[in-house]
């Protein structure tokens, strides 16, 4: 690919243009174009929710570069020397050939090499009617009509359908700043179904309710109807009346243009590459919020529209039409979004997708501080490991609190990419200091718990019913009083178990406030030949968004 | 080892007791006896520093669990089954035997397997006053005296001699909350010599003295005076008047015991061990402050006294000696401390350490936001990497700001645990959202600045000199208004930069704000033949500490 090549991608966001612009730099003597189809582009669509919101001032602060140049036409021309046609939209039109079509007309364009950047589109629910109450949250333009409808107080009660990602950041946007009601409608038992599993899941929907939003779970939608008054919802047997809804299910790959070249999907239903990015198709490349990635965990196909990813994938590309040697690895699946004072956070599969991909796999809890705990700032953070029973592998962690959990997320993904295993994250090298971290990290301290768990120091799930199982707690008399345990429990503190004092049952069921001295009781009772479980996470995850934590 | 043993432990700080602690709960037939010549013992004695600046309440909190129960013998005994014998200083005393000498006399003590966890004390300079005035920092009773006289107001000016670690936290405490004058007084150049080369270690002590603390760098302690008055210290040319003057060089591995029992110690002067934590004498192991590790990058043998290597070494050995597999794996070094406003973390090698080991190694630097740049709360962070110059190798990461930067450590800590290359580095997948991370982590950006610099688009250090160098500004007039350039330099926008009409020299340097542009027109100026670098980091690394950054 050493002579000049004209280069055309079709997409104009974060994949399409990262390969465009670093492949022009590579290759300066290529002709390198970006065909969009919308006029204005090349905005950190990430951060709309945060426009929303009021976190960011204005939609314009997210065109710009840090130096605060708009991200225009002339600015890709004269920075980049990358030609962006914006406002056409293209076509295939045979071999090497695509046709625009935009408002002035028709025009062709001739390539060598095609990169698709088509993205992905919200998930359109069949059957909602068409009316300005009924939104969806993707694009620039879905954000002006809800922030003046919330600036002119005609937006009261929100009702968001779909507790993924963009759900989550819009229930956050409407009911932080502008104090909206909002009820979250989501088809599974608790938010982010995709990346927490019930346990961490449930702890965040208790803290969102906390914070004010009313989380409705097991409740797909029946119905949805709008009228000049608002919005009526039956979902999960609930009806809920709104002023204005936002559908936020999911986005599906824009996958036309790439059909109508004859390209070939995968199974997600993205188009499928390689390692290289190519499709199917000999010159014909893809990135970006249209193709499926690898899972590094399982292995599968997965479709994984990040801008994060599409990044990467941008400049993986542009090193392979420049004759480099670069592949786009398998991903983890890193996630992070923050839900209201929460932060939740997760990478490789939840215990649930493992076990659908067929793996045996097991998980275990804690609840931990994310600094020495006698720091003042310290928050005790909620974290979730899984792993695969006979290897140890570790497949996945969640994490989610007040404190700090995307980080740690990111470090658990470069142990999950590596194929590590609990006793490799139970030997987890940190940088320690009281204001960042306690010197046992929380994720090391999630690998002693599944330890613990595979040496038979067995953890039950945190808001497991403990129906009426004798139940010990293992907390001063003090803490007790501070934070009930919710049951009948006998309290016996750590420091008098004695094993022959104890009631009278085949198993008992141990419960501290963190999980750590319960653990250790159920090992001190198993040494004396009494069969014991604890509550993984302790009281402080059974009662997250009760009166005190 | 299966029946019954008696293993004695010297040493009840992190790596003494968590191993006594977690060997008891393995084998709880065996006895497990701490020794421990301090009356008081078991506190986290990193948090030390924050007692003194008042972040921390009371001495009390750091020795007490999460839930409120001090740490002292009673529960020692009472919850981990541990015997804890306190203020007995354990001498050597034949095969198998210690003599214990403490204020009520003697006593002698057998074992099976012996602990030497017997830690690190302060390294004491030669030829300094034994004076009230004149002090150190690494015990318990070293807070109140200094606490005392700032709260009486007798403190208004310290000294601090030694911009390690803890010289620097306290050189935090004393002015954060107390508003004490500090001199940090510090042989090398900069803060944090073992941490940070030059370029980041530089631009620490810009932020420590905007922060209002002087920092007197390369100015070895030439003498110290004390008298009723105050404290006199002569240092590199200056002479320093103070209070009072702490004294904080680093500290020294404790062998005494270990070299009374015929142990060996390593190059380092701590005690050698094996991965089993074995010393060289048969039965007899140590752990914690007075083992030296091996470090990861260089293979060398290193003297790490950290809290959180001791409490991870302090669980190998109890593994080790309950039976289990396990061994201490090598360190990469990661560490982090709070300098005033600014984090500061680094991992793996300096350039000049990696330099001094015999790598072929090199260095590049950017400044880069650690959020979203459209995100408030978006901080500038400094990153430093080193890497192997003909594998890529990643050797050492440094990052320094008001942003996050301890994490990001941690995932480069894992990187290089890995042996990863820069190439690896540039395709770290990271948990993004915007309140978390830019959809490029520093971390990446800091492999693409190594990437392009082997690939020919060299970076100069962040405050090279640049003499009479042609300097081309490439921001924009009003970046360049608001944040002038020290020296000369033709403003000329990246949009506006034409290879033909620039200044005629035989080599340009460019500089922006950042780096990320000057990097880019290094690239553009090579395809068009003319040499050109930039300046690493850009105005923005250069100006630390100035008006606006």
């Amino acid at each position: 690919m050493s002579q000049p090549r004209r280069v055309v991608v079709v997409g104009a966001s974060a994949a399409g243009l990262r390969c465009a612009c670093r492949l022009k730099r590579l290759q300066p003597t290529w002709s390198v174009q970006v065909v969009e189809s919308r006029e204005v582009f090349s905005y950190g669509a990430c951060g709309l929710p945060y426009v929303l919101s009021g976190d960011i001032d204005s939609l314009e602060a997210l065109r710009r570069t840090s130096y605060g140049l708009i991200r225009d036409v002339s600015y890709f021309a004269s920075h980049k020397g990358v030609e962006v046609l914006a406002g056409w939209r293209a076509e295939a039109a045979g071999e090497g050939r695509l046709r625009l079509v935009g408002s002035e007309g028709e025009r062709e364009l001739e390539w060598d090499e095609l990169v698709l950047a088509t993205g992905a589109a919200p998930r359109r629910l069949a059957g909602l009617p068409d009316h300005p109450r009924v939104r969806c949250f993707h694009h620039l333009e879905d954000v002006a009509p809800l922030k003046q409808g919330l600036i002119r107080g005609e937006i009261g009660h929100v009702a968001v359908v779909g507790a993924g990602l963009v759900g989550v950041e819009l229930a956050d946007a409407f009911s932080s700043l502008w104090g909206a009601e909002v009820t979250l409608i989501e088809a599974a038992g608790w938010p982010l179904p995709g990346l927490l599993d019930r346990e961490v899941g449930t702890a965040v929907a208790r803290s969102l309710e906390a914070a004010g939003i009313r989380f409705l779970g097991d409740a797909a939608l029946e119905s949805l109807s709008a009228d000049d008054d608002g919005v009526t919802l039956k979902a999960g047997g609930d009806t809920v009346l709104a002023d204005v809804s936002v559908v936020a299910v999911g986005v599906v790959p824009d996958t036309a243009l790439a059909q109508a070249l004859g390209v070939e999907l995968g199974v997600t239903g993205a188009i499928r590459v390689d390692q290289h990015l190519a499709t199917s198709r000999p010159h014909v490349w893809a990135a970006g919020d249209c193709v499926e990635s690898r899972h590094a965990v399982t292995g599968e196909a997965v479709h994984m529209p990040l801008g994060s990813l599409a990044n990467r994938q941008g400049r993986t590309l542009a090193n392979v039409l420049a004759g480099r040697d670069d592949a786009f690895p398998p991903v983890a699946g890193a996630l992070a979004v923050k839900a209201m004072e929460w932060n939740v956070a997760a990478t490789g599969c939840t215990l649930a997708a493992a076990r659908r991909a067929g793996l045996d796999a097991a998980a275990a809890w804690v609840a931990t501080e994310d600094r020495a705990h006698y720091w003042p700032e310290a928050k005790v953070i909620h974290v979730g490991v899984v792993w695969e029973r006979d290897s140890g592998r570790l497949l996945g962690v969640q994490a989610a609190g007040e404190g700090e959990v995307a980080k740690r997320i990111d470090v658990a993904t470069q142990l999950i990419l590596a194929g590590a295993d609990l006793e490799r994250l139970a030997h987890l090298e940190h940088a320690y200091a009281p204001p960042y971290a306690p010197a046992l990290d929380p994720l090391a301290v999630a690998a002693f718990a599944a330890l613990n768990h595979e040496e038979g120091v067995e953890a039950l799930p945190p808001f497991v019913d403990l129906g009426d199982a004798t139940v010990i707690d293992l907390r001063l008399a003090e803490e007790s009083q501070a934070q009930p345990f919710e049951g009948e429990a006998e309290g016996i503190p750590l420091g008098e178990l004695e094993p022959d004092r104890l009631p009278d049952a085949d198993e008992l069921v141990l419960i501290c406030q963190r999980g750590t001295r319960s653990a250790e009781g159920v090992r001190a009772l198993a040494a004396s030949g009494r069969r014991a479980r604890y509550v993984g996470g302790g009281v402080a995850w059974r009662q997250v968004g009760g009166e005190k934590n």
